[in-house]
This record gives structure tokens, sequence and C-alpha cells, in this order.
């Protein structure tokens, strides 16, 4: 992986009726984004779901392969007749949809000559001209074509392959994080989070989440930076207010 | 809620860094669209994860609001400095960012004269002429302008207060759907479904998605349709095919 000093951004397409239907808890997104940030200094700075629709997976694909460094799918690679992300990612890029030798022997050998039916087949069946990523739990490969990475929808298996990636991806400043879990609520230290805010603004992102856990109230303010000197900064002047504001931390914090 | 027989289509956005850095797990989505369905007839087609950015806000919403017969986004209406929500689809739509009348009294009874301050005092501020979404548990309303719902990322906050979208929704078909839960892997079934699939295309959608649950592999296959007897119609005929396959389902099932 080469190191690159500028800021590196992302995109996450999930694809699959079921996240949108709300059958299927989405589940990939918190795990691909943390992986990238940590691994590879890469910030995920949008996030798709869309339907298993032809039309729809180019126009997205095409749209955020445009808009940022890299766009990772997820879903529709498998092999019954809803998973067409492969297809629609060859039309999108005018490739022709055919079977890729080294992935075809990948999975021949897999099943076996003798049960390598039609719908294994098919999981060989990529763009011209994709690198493959390999797939350590089920044999069928991901693949990359230009600044897009093609990966499976079930979480197990998409974990399994993530470290395949290293190779493809330029390695950005990682993004480091501070929390202050606090027994307050937001409207009361609004003002002064605002105030360093703008002290620290284009160094430090400063977030406030609410959050209600065991039957207690609370506020989470997270700072994130890819300056660790600034990040520092900012973490001291925040104790030093809630300090003056005689805002308690949680004890696990 | 008026009853309109046609498709009804939305989308989903939400607004969050923290979604996107991975810190939190998305956890609206699967509940909105369950509930837009089972209470609505209204289907879920694309959701989109940005950042607290104004540009990217304003873009988002106007893109989809043209798109989907109606939006909501989550996120960004709280009393921070990152809830820039309100502010920007006021930009979005040109409105002026002001006091709502009803809101501001809503909050000031909630926290208090003496209590209310600058922080607790903005999330009364609104795109002007916005329809309020009332909210039980923590007062701050959420807001409808044109064909956009504003609501908040805390979950908690937001079931509360879904209910009060009743009344600003036209109502479409509900889809049904069937699920088998089957002891097979999708490649074994992958034929069957696709000539499942051609004899019922446009009238049941039909998904299939692999599992692994305590420590044993499956297959879900979805059913969904607004025609109930075309989905029953479907359900039989599927369950001539695993019976002449051998394929057994799970006892849950």
């Amino acid at each position: 992986m080469t190191k690159y000093k500028k800021k590196i951004n992302s995109a996450i397409i999930i694809i699959g009726n079921e996240v949108l239907s709300g059958r299927t808890q989405e589940a990939n997104v918190s795990f691909i984004s943390n992986w990238l940030n940590k691994n590879c200094g890469i910030n995920v700075e949008e996030v798709r779901i869309i339907p298993d629709i032809e039309k729809k997976i180019i126009f997205n694909v095409l749209d955020l392969s445009k808009k940022f460094n890299y766009v990772f799918t997820t879903g529709g690679i498998g092999p019954t007749h809803d998973d067409i992300t492969s297809l629609s990612v060859s039309k999108a890029f005018k490739a022709k949809y055919e079977y890729h030798s080294e992935a075809y022997k990948i999975l021949e050998k897999y099943y076996g000559a003798k049960n390598f039916n039609e719908g294994r087949k098919k999981m060989a069946k990529m763009p011209r001209g994709v690198s493959l990523i390999h797939n350590p739990s089920s044999a069928a490969p991901g693949f990359k074509i230009k600044n897009i990475f093609c990966l499976p929808g079930v979480p197990l298996i998409l974990k399994s392959m993530i470290n395949n990636l290293k190779k493809y991806l330029v390695k950005g400043e990682v993004t480091s994080s501070i929390t202050f879990n606090l027994r307050t609520v937001e409207s009361y230290i609004a003002f002064d989070l605002e105030k360093l805010q703008k002290n620290y603004l284009k160094k430090v992102e400063i977030g406030s989440y609410p959050f209600f856990r065991l039957g207690k109230v609370g506020v989470s303010i997270v700072m994130r930076s890819q300056n660790k000197k600034q990040l520092k900064s900012c973490e001291e002047k925040f104790s030093q207010i809630i300090k003056k504001r005689k805002i308690k931390r949680f004890k696990n914090n």
C-alpha cells in the first residue's frame, strides 16, 4: 500500500432490496468505515442503499465513481437471479460481461467439476479486465474495476475478504478520535461547544450525540482529526470547560 | 390519511458524521421502512447517509425531493453547532430560517422560561411555513416542508414521533411478504428461482438471502408483492419446487 499524504475519500453502495424493505438490518457500513479509517486512512463520506435494479446500480456506480476516490459496493454478486451487480457494473463501464478465467478455476475447484452448475458458474462472470479480491470463506471472489470494489453482502464473508483490499488502496492519513461521555444534556453545553468548534474550524471536527443508556441520559462528544496535536489541544480545552461547568463523566469513559 | 391506489415511493436521508465514520451503527432505516410499509403502504426505494455539511444536505434534499413522493430525513435538528438540518433545508427551499411560534411556545413551556437558553431556542428555528411533527418524548418538534419530513436521529425519540406523520401522508397499497427459511445453499436453487421469477415478473419480487445462524447455513427466500393473490400463487408454486427438490425448511419457519 502506497503512502499518500492527501485526504482520501470514498463512498459505499449497499445493493439490496432486503435492506431497503427493512427486513434486514444494515450491517456492513460501520464495519467497512472503521476498517478503512483504521487500516488505510480512508474516510467514507457518503453511503447509498439502493434496490436490485440495473439502471439504478449503473447510475449510482458511475455517479459516485466520479465524486470519490474509491467506491465500495456490497451485495448482488451471488448465484441467484437477483444478483445483478456484476452485470450492471459491466454495463456501467461498457466492459464485456464474461467468465473470468481465474475466478472460474477457483470456483470449479471449490465445488468440484460435477457440482459446478449454472448458478455457481455465474459467480465467475465479471466485467472484462477486473482484478480479483480473493474470498477465503466461500470461494466466490469479489473484484475491482477502475475505482470500484465489488464485495459480497453477507457480513461474515465480507469480513473474511476485507484485508485483500489493502494491496489496491492508496493510504491516507488516519483520523484519530477522542470521546467524552458526559452526564449532561446537549442543550446545556451547546454554546460552549459552538465556541470550541469555531476555534478549531477545519482542524478538529466536533460532534455531539445524545444517548439513553440503561435509563440514564447522557451526551457523547466526539472529536475527530487527522492532526493529533490539534486533537490533543482541543481535548485539553474541552476538559477545562467541563470542569468549569461541573459536568461529570460516565465512569466507563 | 387518504387512500391512494398508485404506488407511493420514498427515500430516507440519514444526516450524521457519526454513522459515516462507523462510530454509530445506523438504526433508523429498518424501523422507518417497516413502519411506512405496514402503516401507509409506502415503499422506501433509496437511502443516503450523508455528512453534516450544508451543501451536501441541500443537494441531497433537493435531488431526492424531485425523484420521490416523500423524503424523510433523520438527524441534525438538535441544539448543538453540528445540528444544521433546519438551516440547510431552509436554504434548499429558499425559505426564511426563523422561530416557529408554536414550536417556540412548546419548547419554552418544556424547559421553563428561566432555562430556555440559546441552544434550546435554536430547536424552534425552522424554515418559514412548515407544519410541525409533534414530539411526545423530548418536546423539540420535527417538521414537514413540501414533501420533506425532518425527524430526529435518536431512535427512541424518532419512534415516539412517527405516528404523528400519518396525517400528512397519502396511503398506498401495502406490500405483503412471505419468507421461506431453507436448509440449502443459494447455488442449489438458483435455476428454479430464476424460472419462478420470470413467471411472476413485475407481479412478485423474489429475493434470495444466504445466512449463517448458530453454525447452520441456510437461505431465506423472500417473496414480496402488493397483490395478495399473485403472492399466494407464487408461494404455492415454490412449495412444490422445494418438495420436488427435497429441500427442508427450518423448524421456526
